[in-house]
């Protein structure tokens, strides 16, 4: 579950090689969280579900309890026409017990590309700080995810290009800014404190309704918010380059390892022979193949190092502390060919209870819908640049970041042109120090450093109110996940610092309001 | 000309009374400045058309010269469906004569409701400034308003409900902000400060571009922007309450007199004889009839406290300076009777010179292209609430306010509910001060005391950089119209006042950019 959610943000490297398609103009690359995705799921859909609603296996904390609501959503908020004044069912999950009344905080989560009861149920930073604030906790869900469709259905919604073009980030803000207004106003409670939070894809909407709706949010947690990952903003290598890092800073012969594989299991995949040779190294499930070897490896180096978190998580796959170090450790213990090595790092990421019997491949299932909305984002409006792989990258062939490709490969995929340029001008991030320091306050980024998404991220507080909380050791959204008790100091202090800086915002809040808490 | 632009905003109350017909729900109130443009333009229309190109008889100043380009925009930013990409040719008109380059600033006209050759022709603040700040000028035309037509024409932009649609405040801003990047990127000067300024309307767009495109304009000068005007933000008494305080800080016994005429017109009118006696008083054109005195009056006052400048103004029609205390003077020293005095009232008005050989009543005519637009936009999204008439309001009989009525009405005029909310979900004004002072900063707000639209102004400073600047004699964006000798010593400190500000919020921006200048 947790996997899915931080796994969401990846899925968008899906569409420009499954644009492209299989030797086109991207090629093998990059990696495909997707189909990682894929392969995950399908396998425990019923947990999926289970946590989505029933409890068969899934430990969701018992005090993970909402109430599940709905808003009537206008479709367009920008535009006049007739068509834009349908309506639609946003979903959103409240719970209130322990809201202490009309000016106390509500923490909102901004949903992001997926069913919104996975936030609920593993954003364990809000279910905590509930009681701390006297909070009510608001999550709503995105549209075009979940349940939260227009045109009364998902197959309606996504018929075509004209139906999916309502589901971009600035209708989603407004959405929430609707939204918002909406409940605080059938609270009776207009004085009271929003904050907004959010991880990956959910902590860019946080940053960005702070900056466009101060109004309505008074601050902004952004967990693992890549949005510097645009076009010249970020080092289009960066993203390959920190995770190829992450293998490097456990072993040297792991990486190497790993990064000489491709070509291998590329060679073997070619031949008769190879393949038989797979085969019989690798226990593939029956309905995949072992063509399906080198995107299952691949999901599993990107996903362990997006994911390398200090305690064991995952509740579908459980995946042991640093997962990265897991798989080296794997790799460098295992005999000496490299496919014995390949299946060993599988092994620690797709099998690490031992449970299951085989390696399954990709499917086409997509039990949270969050497929066919993100690969729509990822090649319209959400056009990140992270595509391109160094020489020395732990995933080989290299693969020179262009540009032009990119866009080619969008347009194919979609009919039309991708609008790479277009995030940055709603929300800016060119010399966004100089920018925010003036015209913003009360944003809290925090980035892991093992994160690969990171290299997207703010790194560097810009003022008093507009601080980035940086951490060598943690990973994609680290602190917003549940505490343990595993939980190593650095992030029990990052907690802590988050839950501080939050009071402080709220004080000043209070403060300005004149309102005696 | 320059009353045209000031008329411009108050555009919008004419919808509602037309939509609800005569005698309809919100009756002949509030009074309609686009009638008064209808007249007023119609009878001057070689004028209006040389002051927007050729130079007969129009004394726009030697230094308004500029090359006139266009922008090649897409029609709707917030959306990716395949219509979302059709394109418009956006005009703009640039001067460069003064700019100092690359890192020298440019200074935005967010150009409003009409042909944007108005504005050019009238914001004489900037082009006093270019010289001082080695500054460009650029002025954009809005999206429906001049030449800049989507779908081809104004014809088919104007079709239907859905062509309408795309014209919407933040398609305009968006436009704006692409079109900034573009300019920029197309002079190689990605640095040089961009300052948005703008009058009425035009004021409002600048304010919100500085709040949502801070990273795209630096500073906003924003005069006479009545962003309060909505809906539980500002007391819709107060526009014109303000009115009739000016007309009775001139003379209460003016006041009275055209306070009590209205019953006295409209009961003439009721009957032959009285028509026959007004025909007889009133020397009116051919194709008008009597029956436009009321609204020939009703604009006479509402247009004579809007622009209750301190010189005299007016390129089509000559308005002497101090209109309301000339239009009083007039009604205290004439005949004893009603009409003699309202005649006197409407003679300052339409004919200053003594030039008219009669009254003009209402046309058709649109030379400019703002009726259509205008009145689409002020009953979707820009639903200011300026309607209700207090029992002692210069204008007669009273008007409780009611917002079911002004819904009803233009929901019966579009076809569709209006939003009277959703500028203030989208840029806020509850709770300004607090919201502002921890979100934005380089805001320079002008009101003039004597405008009633400053009822809808902030008129308090928020912070060092975002400033009021309220003058108790001014009128309607007095401020930006170009200087002249006759200017009193107030008006000119308000504009070396604004000079300096903007002097220094360049200097911080050169300094946070270590640019040196």
């Amino acid at each position: 579950m947790e996997r899915l959610i931080a796994a969401g943000l990846l899925l968008l490297l899906l569409w420009c090689q499954a644009a492209a398609g299989v030797g086109g103009v991207v090629g093998r690359r990059p990696p495909t969280l997707a189909r990682h995705y894929h392969h995950t799921s399908s396998s425990s859909s019923r947990r999926h579900s289970a946590a989505a609603g029933d409890d068969a296996g899934v430990s969701v904390p018992a005090m993970v309890q909402y109430e599940t609501r709905h808003y009537t959503q206008r479709l367009d908020h920008f535009n006049s026409a007739p068509a834009s004044y349908a309506t639609f069912q946003q979903r959103y999950l409240v719970n209130d017990t322990f809201w202490r009344g009309r000016t106390a905080p509500i923490l909102l989560y901004a949903g992001n590309e997926g069913d919104v009861e996975l936030f609920a149920n593993n954003t364990g930073f809000m279910w905590e700080a509930a009681p701390r604030f006297g909070a009510m906790l608001v999550f709503v869900e995105h549209r075009y995810y979940g349940r939260s469709m227009p045109f009364g259905g998902r197959e309606a919604a996504f018929r075509d290009a004209g139906t999916k073009g309502y589901l971009t980030v600035t209708q989603a803000l407004a959405d929430y800014a609707s939204f918002v207004l909406s409940l605080k106003a059938n609270l009776s409670a207009p004085a009271a404190p929003v904050l907004v939070l959010g991880g990956s894809y959910g902590g860019m909407l946080a940053v960005w309704m702070r900056l466009k709706y101060p109004h309505i949010v008074m601050g902004a947690v952004a967990s693992s918010a890549p949005i510097l990952s645009f076009y010249g903003l970020a080092d289009p290598y960066a993203f390959y380059d920190r995770m190829t890092d992450d293998f490097k800073s456990e072993s040297k012969h792991c990486y190497e390892v790993l990064r000489d594989s491709w070509a291998e299991l590329d060679s073997l995949l070619a031949t008769k022979e190879g393949t038989a040779r797979l085969k019989s190294a690798f226990n593939m499930c029956n309905g995949s193949s072992v063509g399906d070897i080198p995107s299952l490896l691949e999901s599993a180096v990107v996903y362990a190092a997006m994911t390398d978190y200090p305690t064991p998580s995952g509740f579908l796959t459980a995946l042991p502390a640093y997962p990265v170090r897991e798989m080296c450790r794997a790799v460098d213990r295992s005999g000496n060919d490299t496919l014995s090595r390949v299946r060993a790092a599988m092994g620690v990421y797709y099998n690490h209870t031992g449970a299951a019997a085989c390696f399954r491949g990709e499917e086409e299932d997509d039990p949270y819908g969050m497929l066919e909305g993100w690969d729509w984002q990822a090649c319209t409006e959400m056009v990140l640049m992270t595509y391109g792989l160094s020489n020395d990258s732990i995933l080989q062939p290299p693969w020179p970041f262009n540009l032009t490709d990119v866009v080619a490969s969008c347009r194919n995929a979609t009919g039309l042109p991708p609008r790479p340029f277009w995030l940055e001008t709603e929300f800016g991030g060119y010399d966004i120090g100089n920018v925010l320091k003036r015209s913003a306050s009360n944003i809290l980024f925090f980035n892991g450093l093992r994160d690969p998404w990171s290299t997207g991220g703010v790194l560097k507080s810009i003022s008093d109110t507009i601080i980035a909380l940086v951490e060598p050791k943690g990973a994609h959204h680290v602190d917003l996940r549940f505490s343990s008790k595993g939980d190593p100091e650095w992030l029990t202090r990052v907690r802590a610092k988050e839950t501080r800086i939050i009071a402080r915002w709220l004080k000043q809040y209070y403060s300005d309001e004149a309102i005696s808490t």
